[in-house]
C-alpha cells in the first residue's frame, strides 16, 4: 500500500515540500458527511507554523477539493484535496545537495530511490506532506464527532514540563474530567491542558538560542469509542494506530496506557478490575489504555508518542556527502522547527479521526458514519 | 486483513487454545527454501514452558507440515503448518465461564462476538496460538539467515535487573559485537546475553510466590539488513514491524532505537552522524535504530517492547460476570506463567521474520529469498 | 494475496493434490453463524467424481474443522477446515516427470518455481483443491440463504445441448421462475434445469470414447441480492466476482448478463428499463445481468462462464519435457474428466458465497450476516 | 479498495465529470522512469472525442502532474495527475435530475449513495474518469516498452464488421505479424488492423442516425511477457487483468484466448501443444491465450472484451424518476458518443499497463521496472 492507509476507509498521500502541490485522497468515507472548509481551515491553521517556537516559513495552506464533496457533504466517492505549496525556498537545498542531514531520510531516499528522489526540502518525506493529513482528518474528525467519538492530543512532556496525564484517569470520575480537557484543547493553538505554554516554550526556545532542538512526548486520547473494536492478532486496534502513528516524522516510540511502566509493575498493579457502574461495564484504572487483547474495552483509548528532536539543527554536524562518498561538515541553511512537538499534535488527532473511521467502517458497515 | 498480516508475504494465523489445533499459513514464500523440520522443532522448543517460570501446561507441539512443502523444501505455494492442542483441561474454564478476567480478552470477546466466542482459555485470543508463529518464523528465519540478516530478542529488563543494552552499539565496533550476542542468544533457552539468569529468574519466582506476576521490557536486533527497506508514510519500516508487534498479546509498547529516551535528549545528541567507514556509510551511535524516515540505514535494527505483566495471577480480583452482568470475585485456578517474557522473544523474532520476508519480496520480488 | 481473496471476509487456499491435505482458512465471517457438517458433506458430495461422465478417483472427503467453529456455530476466528488426500496414486505422474500436459499448468510451473513445485497431479494447481472451496462455501452459502439471497450454478451448454437460460428472464414474472430454478438446482446432482441430463451425458461419453475431453458454458443466477452492492471502478460487482471466477482452473471467460451478444445489439435493445412494480424498482428486461456501474441493481445477477475441454486427454500428444529440453510424445495415464462441466458448478457457487459474503461485510459491517 | 487497484503499484481514481477535475494517484512505480509529457498529452488525444462517431463534448485534457515526477523522471513517490474539467454543461443533466437513465448507474447511485451523489453528468461513474486511467498507463506503457512489453487494442468487430483476429496467430509465425499489427496500432487513431475503418464508421453512423448505438468486441494482445507471471488461484493473471477491465464501464464481458469458443471444441483441438523452438518453448497454437492455469506461458497474452451499446441514446425511453417514485418517460439531452468502442481501446491498453506494472514489481522487485 506504501503511500496509502486502510482498508474500508483508505487514505492516499501525495507530493513533494517543493513540488507544485501536496495532497491526499481518501476514499470509502459515507456519504452525506457534512464538509466544512472553514473547519478544515481552521485544522489547517493549527498545524501551521505560527509563533516563535515554530519555522519562520510561512504556509498559505491555500487548499482546494476537487471532488468527493458535492453540495457541502460527502458523495461517497473519493475526496482529493490538494494544497499548493508556497513560500518555497528550494535554494536552501541546492547548496546542500548530496550532505546527508543526520537523521533525515536523505540517505535512505538516495539509496532507496538512486538519484531520482526530489531531494530538496526532504521531497516526499517532508513534515509538509502532513498538512495533508490535517486537511483530510478535519472531515474524519467531524464525521467522528457526529457519533460522539472525540479525539485530542497534547504535550505531556517536554524539557521535562509535564502535562496533566490522561491515563492516570479512571473510571467513573475521570471520564466526564477527560472529556473536559478534550474540549478544552480543540479550543487551543498550543494543546497543554495544564498551565505550562510559558514554561514548555521557554525550554524550546532555551533549545534555538543553542542553535538546537528538543523532542519529547505527546498523549492521545479517544473518548466514546464503544467497546468491541479492533481485531484479535494482526488487525489490533493497537496495531492499526501504531503503524499509523510511526508513518509521521519523529514518532519513534508508541506506548499504550501503562506502556513502558508496565516493565516495573506486578500484575496485581497492572490489571484493571472490571465493575458494572450505572448498568455500564467499565474499568476503574485504564492500565491498558482501553484496549484489551487488542480491542477496545469502552474505557478511553490513551497512547502516548515519543517524539524526537528535530533533525534540523543550525549547530555545525559531521556527515557523509552521498554524492562524493566523502565525510564532509554540515551547516544547516534553512527555517527549521526547534520542537515540532506543538504542531504534530494535531496531526496525530487527524490521522486517528481516519484510522478510526476506517476501523468503524469495517465493523458496522461503510454507512455507518453518514 | 484480520487474522493475516502481510503484502507479498503473508502469514494467517487460526486456531483456538482449547479446540482441535492451532496453526498458519504462510503464503508467498519464494520456491526453494530449505524446511528443516529439526529446527522448526527447535524453535518451537523454545518458546515452550520449560522450568519454574513458565506455566505448567505441558505442550508437545507435535506439528504437521500440511502444504507448500515438497522434498524439504518450500515450493512456493502455502504452507500450511498444523500443532494439535493437547494436555488441554477445559474445566478449569468451566467453572469460571461469565467471568471477565482482568487485562485480558473475555470482556470485549463477549461484545465483539456476542457469546459465541470459544472461551475456554482465552480461545483465539490465548498465547497458545503464537506457537504458529514461531513454527512458521523458523522457516522464515532460515531463510533470512541465508541473505546474512540474523534477528535476535533478549529481556532487557525484568523486575529492575538490566541486560546489556543494543541500543547502545555504535559503529564500527559495535557491529561485531552485536553479532556475538545474537549467536549466543540463538543457543539460549533463557534470551539474555549478561550473566544475569539466575537474577531474574528469582524475580520472578519472588513474584510467582505472592501469587503475582510481572513484566518487563524486550529487545530485539537485526543486523545484516541492507539500507533501503521500507516506505515513507504508511509502510514505513517501524510502522510494519509495530503493527506486528502489537499483535502479540501483552506487548504494550514498541520503541525505536532511544525511543521515550528521545523526549530528555537534544537534536545534537540525538542526531546519529553519518560517516563512511571502508567505503560503507554507517552511523556513529545509533539512537535511530537503524531506521531514518522509515527506512533502513543499514546500522542494526534496534527496538524494544514493553511486556506487560501477565494478566492471571492466583490473587483474588474483582471483576464482572458478563452473563449475568454482576461484579463478582474471581479466583483463578489453572496453570499460568508467572512472566511471559522469557518465552515471548522467540515469538517476537519469529513473527519479524516473517514481516522482513515480506518487506524483501516487496522489495526485491517475490523470488529474492530462494 | 496469491492464495488469498476477500476484504473483509478473506478465504485462503492452501494444498496439493498428492500431498498429505488440502484445506481452506476462511476469516472474517460474522460469529453465530450456523455450520452443519451435513451439509457441508452434501455438498463436497455434489462436487464428488461420482459417474461415468467423471474420474475415476475416488475421494472421500473426510474433512476436520481445526477452528473458529465451537457448539455448531462460527466463533467469529478464522476457520480452518482441512482435507485430508486419499486414494492417491502418485506413480501415475512420476513416469511423466518432466512432460508438460498441454493446456496445463506444469510448463508455467516448472518456470515459476524453478523445479520445487510439487509436481504430482498437478500439485496445488489442481483442481483437487475446489473441494476446499465447496467445504468453505458451504458454511458461506448458509450465511446468504438466512439473508434471502440464492445461489446456483447450471450448464447451459455442452456439445451443443442448451438448457434454459436464466438470462432470458425479466422481471416481474421471471424472478419467481427463476428461484424455482434455483431450488431444483439444488436437489439435483446433476446441474441442468430442463430434462437435458441424457443428452449431455451422452455428448460427454462420446468424447471419452474418443479418448476427447469437451467444454461448456455454465451459468449462474444470484436472486434476493439488494441493489447498491459493489462500488465504482475496481471493486465493482463484475470485476470483484470475475476475478474469483478465473481463480477457478478450467474458466477462460465471464459476461455477465447479454455479455458478448451486446456486440450485435443496439442500445435501444440492450437498455433495461427500469419500471416502479409494487413500489420496487425493477427492469423489465435483464441484459445487464443485474449489474449497472458495476453495482447491483436489485436484479438477479446472472453471468456466464465458458469451460474449456479438460486437459487432460488419453489420445497421445505432442509436447516438451522441461527438464530435458526436448520435444517429446505424450500419452497420459491416471485417471481424469472427460468434461468438468458437472463438477465445476458447485465449485463455482460455492465460491460466489464467499465473495458475496465479503462484499455483504464491506458493505453492512462484519456482523450483518451474523 | 474500491477506487484503488493494485498491490505493488497502485492507481487511485478519483474525480467527477461536472466537478472541478478528475485524476489519479500512482504509486509504487520505481524511481527513474522517463516521464515523457508530450507522449501523455498524445494518449489523450486518442481517447479524446474527435470525429463524427463521437461526442460533440470537447474536453482539452490539459494535466498537470502535481507530485512524484522530478527532472523528467518518476522519483518513486506517488504521481498525482489532475486534469481539470472543461467545456461543462450541467443544465443538460439538471433538468433530467431524478430520472434514471436505463442502464445506467443514476439508480443504483441513489440507492447507494442515498441523494449524496453527484448526479451531473454520471458524476464519479463517468466515463470522463477513463482520461485519469490513459494519463497515468502512458507512464506505465512506457516503462514496459522499455522492457520489451507491447500492448495493444483493436476493434475486434462492431456492426458484424470484423477485423484481423489476434487470437488466431500461433507460433512463430504469428508472433512477429502481431508485433507489426501492434506497431500499426500504435499509430492509428481509429485503432484497426485491416483496412475497416470506413465500414465500421459507416455502422456506426447508421445507429447515430437512428437515435441510436452500438457496441462490439475489442481484442488486446500484449506481447514479450515473460512466462511465470502470475498466481495460482485468486492472483491468477485472468482473474488480476478482468477485474480491472470490468472496472470500465461497458466492458460486459472478458475471455482468454478461445474463450466462449471453448464451449464448442474439443481438448484435443484446445489444448495448444508446447514445442522447443530455437531453444525457446512455445505452443504453435494459442488457443488458451498465452496463460495456463493462471500464469503466463511466455505466448503473447490476448482477450477479448464485450462492449455494449452506449446507453445514451436520443430515443424516447420507458424509465423511472427515483425521486418521485413514478413511472416517467425520458428522452435524453446533451451530447453522447453513439459508440464508444474507438476510445475505449487505448483505455484498456492504458489500464492493462498499470496492472502489469503491478504484476511485474510483485514478482521482480519494486525496482525492475526502473
Amino acid at each position: 500500500m506504501k503511500n496509502s492507509i486502510g482498508t474500508n476507509v483508505i487514505l492516499t498521500l501525495f507530493g513533494e515540500s517543493h513540488g507544485p502541490a501536496i495532497g491526499a485522497v481518501i476514499d470509502g468515507l459515507a456519504a452525506g458527511i457534512p464538509v466544512d472548509e472553514a473547519f478544515i481551515a481552521s485544522q489547517l491553521a493549527k498545524r501551521r507554523p505560527q509563533g516563535p517556537v515554530d519555522t519562520a516559513r510561512r504556509e498559505q495552506d491555500r487548499f482546494q477539493v476537487l471532488s468527493g464533496v458535492f453540495g457541502g457533504y460527502t458523495t461517497g466517492s473519493p475526496i482529493c484535496i490538494v494544497i499548493p505549496n508556497e513560500d518555497v525556498r528550494s535554494a536552501d537545498y541546492e547548496q546542500d545537495k548530496g550532505l546527508a542531514r543526520p537523521s533525515h531520510a536523505d540517505y535512505v531516499a538516495q539509496v532507496k530511490y538512486g538519484g531520482f528522489q526530489d531531494y530538496r526540502g526532504g521531497g516526499h518525506f517532508s513534515g509538509r506532506v502532513t498538512a495533508a493529513i490535517v486537511a483530510a482528518g478535519a472531515i474524519a474528525l467531524k464525521a467522528l464527532d457526529a457519533k460522539g467519538i472525540r479525539i485530542g492530543t497534547h504535550i505531556l512532556e517536554c524539557g521535562g514540563v509535564r502535562d496533566a496525564d490522561f491515563n492516570a484517569l479512571g473510571s467513573p470520575d475521570g471520564l466526564a474530567l477527560l472529556d473536559s480537557y478534550l474540549d478544552a484543547l480543540n479550543g487551543k493553538n498550543f494543546p497543554v491542558v495544564d498551565d505550562i505554554e510559558e514554561a514548555v516554550t521557554a525550554k524550546i526556545l532555551d533549545a534555538k538560542a543553542d542553535n538546537d532542538s528538543i523532542g519529547g512526548i505527546i498523549q492521545t486520547a479517544i473518548t466514546g469509542l464503544e467497546p468491541g473494536l479492533g481485531e484479535p492478532w494482526f488487525d489490533s486496534l493497537e496495531g492499526v494506530l501504531s503503524k499509523a502513528l510511526f508513518a509521521i516524522g519523529g514518532i519513534k516510540g508508541v506506548e499504550f496506557g501503562s506502556g513502558f511502566g508496565f516493565a516495573s509493575m506486578r500484575g496485581s498493579e497492572a490489571n484493571d478490575a472490571f465493575c458494572v457502574e450505572d448498568g455500564r461495564v467499565l474499568t476503574r484504572t485504564n492500565h491498558n489504555g482501553g484496549v484489551n487483547g487488542g480491542i477496545s474495552n469502552g474505557m478511553p483509548v490513551v497512547f502516548n508518542c515519543a517524539v524526537k528532536p528535530t533533525p534540523s539543527i543550525s549547530k555545525e554536524q559531521q556527515t557523509v556527502n552521498y554524492i562524493t562518498g566523502q565525510n564532509q561538515a554540515l551547516n544547516l541553511k534553512g527555517r527549521h522547527d526547534p520542537a515540532i512537538i506543538r504542531r504534530i499534535c494535531i496531526v496525530v488527532s487527524s490521522l486517528m479521526a481516519i484510522v478510526l473511521c476506517d476501523v468503524l467502517a469495517g465493523a458496522r458497515g461503510a454507512d455507518y458514519l453518514k
